[in-house]
């Protein structure tokens, strides 16, 4: 039996629980038990909380049963370390609703590596402020909905985004230059699945206009930043962060192009640890078992 | 006549001004006149202030005089352009002073490159708020000053240091992990020619333990930024900044070790470009012609 | 007069000659004397083989007269210097051909930019061995053109190829992963103007499935490379290198997969090069005024 | 109890065997049984050899028993799955013998490292075919042992070497650019225990004057390769590497000094892991649980 990497169904377990002797032990005896093949395993022990974490895959057919006996089975495992748990399935392809404004780059991207089988999801439908980008995406035998948004009242627009997510039944949210900031109870509908890509490494320039505080204050890098949206504005978890080098020769508008290509290999990169249950958050913290 | 970058004598034209026609025809024309051989040029022209940048190095023998009379016969095209300007001899060595408290990362990386001819400089003496670093700054054949600073009162120790500095008579100094604020009146003493080691990507994590400040909120990547000090704490023109990846795995422990090294290459850097005369400061912020 | 650093009109001055006392004076003087403003300046002297490379942008509104009297002017000067040069207006969008084969990231990644006006270009036609991203492309609006390939005979596509090239009157030819062998009479047809990505960190892994022989050799970062084609095999000038880490945890597939970055990162960068006359060669080397 | 994960002692597992269910299970299941503390785990499953490969570290107070009765009880688990394996005390400080010539870069770097606490390992002896670097060492209160070469017949030296090696008790032995080819028998009698550090992004410009080849070439990044050294030259398996970018400006003897960052970087980062028991040699490559 021979394992591809790219294609064979996998179930994904993960795990985070308070840190004791024993857990692996447990974990991979009860996977052992059934003969489960483990094909990729990741933990980290957080000295400083006494957290622990694990993310294992198993190869599908190795087990004598499906998910959801598998969940089943796990459970009893689960509550004797106070695990908080989940059992994925790689087959499963996450559905992600993609939200954009006027900008295309990072969007385009997600397309490409989407239609090229790079990223293994569903997208349901693009929503946009703007009806700039349908087109294109509709290319892509993709819905676009328009919702606009009446910059002095905004609540119309959040209800019918949030209603249209709800409607696509979405597993993430990735908010791919939006550019509207999102209230804080949509945010609390969906913790940890709302993903953005921010303009700045984070927590520097925290806000508007990223690039012309760079540029204001000399830096001589500049870059992007991947974060679950919470409440507080630029302030969730982040998932990666990367930068690009930057001299005085670079006007402020050259800063905006050069960070549109740190922005969406970032935003790719947060992505696909998301879809593929790679990040696990603590306090205002990620593991990325990548 | 063949060039040897490394060691042919040159002189450092730089210069500052407001943008205008017929800058750079004036000065090369100038140098040609006398049959001055051009080894390296930059120049910059800031959009934004109109302003106007340049460095250029000319080779010392191919000129029919000496730095005096260079400088003379420069100051009608200076004047006429109103140019900040300056011009250094590269036989010239800058004399630097470095400044240490007990960590040797930075100190040792700056004498290693000094001992090997990487580094073009003088250093006078090594100043400290401690004796731990004595033996090895001698061993160099280097004087090591001790100046204990009383917390209650850090009045005589900067007293101390500004003598000592001053009898040094010091082009630049180097905070190589000093670890102590420098009152304003020193820096305005020395504007632009104190230069720091900040251990994080300003204006990330401005003030202390930086790196407990970026373990907290979750950072991917750690940097370090070299900057000159001015009165305002970490807010000075940034001369270079790098970056280096971490991950949970990373406990702040690691950061401080793995910082290290961003610290000192990113210093090392930086110091470079200042003696070689390849800073220019505008504003806040600075043309670095690498 | 305010200037535009992404869209004002400009001449590029391109140089290579011997290098001697006064080009850098002629040139500016020259310029000078009809109140050019040169936007932007490079020089480099190299000190083995004593040539001298010069690119200097001139601001064309500045001058009183276009290009061509431009060029026809500054004929003398370039005659006293030997020089090899060029003047070329940055508004005269260069026409560049895509050529492709069935993989799209490279393709699309140029799209992209070439639609978000990121990449001042043209797209006469987009030419590939195979007909699978027709429809990608036309809906840009750019015509596509199927030449098929006969492996066992390739010359009639080359020659198809080729009239096709000619046809579309190409100031350059971007091979954007189109996989096949370029004939050596089409290279010299077009010195310089081809430009190629390869996805090894040449001179590593020349030749065919390059990133196999990297994971046989258990390299720890794979590259791409982007070079002007010649008639040996992977052996032309390079423009443009990158590289991205993998470890033991990345399978062939996968370093195929995180390749595609690096490469379409590093063929837009080296086309960019190449559209704004950055570029300039000798001997099998670059100068890139970047 | 906490740990300190810098200091506490930690016994650390390394396996590589035959992939197949179960092992994880029986090696966690073992440590649990004794109720051990499991701070730090990797493991990774090769595809496409079928071999797995772990890395567990173990809390030593957590364990009833020491180094000796842990190997003894584990030797029959891992005879039942065929593993290779070792059981290291991360408190039995590495024996590490360092090599080098005249150049003092590397050396600088690991010596600095050592003295600071951030490798921990003891140096029985640096050897050098010069005495050039005496002193340097001797201050640090490492004894130096210099072994002359005789060009033309290299035997001696080497039997010297291989003698003073051997009297040194060296669990590792650092070639820090000590600029000579080591023997075939001496290969031998320490397989994957001779770290090397290459001035090349290896398999580019194997053999001498590495940067003479890159500059030749053009490339637009240098590097540097840390290797198991094998009787093939330049040959044996990748611990780490990295790159450094490099421009027209740069000549070769600036990537000579640019490169020398690199090479320390990277000979620090792969000793590092060597001594931890990080690296894992299978075939010619390596896993490193970084």
């Amino acid at each position: 039996m021979a394992l591809d990497p790219q294609n064979t169904q996998r179930y994904r377990i993960t795990i985070s629980c308070p840190d004791k002797v024993g857990i692996v032990a447990a974990v991979t005896q009860f996977i052992s038990e059934y003969n489960g093949w483990i094909s990729e395993a990741h933990q980290f022990a957080d000295a400083e909380s006494c957290s622990f974490f694990m993310r294992y895959e198993v190869v599908a057919d190795s087990l004598p049963f499906g998910l959801e006996e598998l969940k089943e089975k796990f459970a009893p495992v689960a509550d004797k370390f106070q695990m908080n748990w989940n059992i994925t399935d790689s087959a499963a392809r996450k559905r992600v609703v993609l939200m954009v404004s006027k900008e295309a780059h990072a969007l385009s991207d997600l397309l490409y590596r989407w239609s090229a089988g790079e990223l293994n999801i569903d997208i349901p439908c693009v929503i946009s402020n703007h009806d700039k980008l349908r087109s294109y995406v509709e290319w892509h035998g993709i819905p676009f909905i328009h919702v606009p948004v009446d910059m002095s009242n905004k609540e119309p627009h959040f209800q019918a985004v949030r209603e249209q997510i709800a409607a696509a039944d979405a597993d993430a949210i990735v908010l791919a230059k939006y550019m509207q900031i999102i209230p804080e109870e949509l945010c609390e509908v969906y913790p940890n699945k709302i993903i953005n890509i921010h303009h700045s490494f984070l927590p520097s320039f925290i806000g508007a206009r990223p690039y012309h505080q760079a540029a204001e204050r000399g830096v001589k890098q500049i870059g992007a930043t991947c974060h679950y949206v919470t409440s507080e504005l630029d302030g969730g978890p982040i998932i990666e962060q990367d930068v690009q080098r930057v001299t005085h020769h670079n006007s402020t508008q050259d800063m905006v192009r050069l960070g549109k290509d740190v922005e969406k290999a970032v935003l790719a990169r947060g992505l696909r640890y998301h879809i593929e249950d790679r990040v696990l958050v603590y306090g205002n913290k990620t593991v990325v078992f990548a």
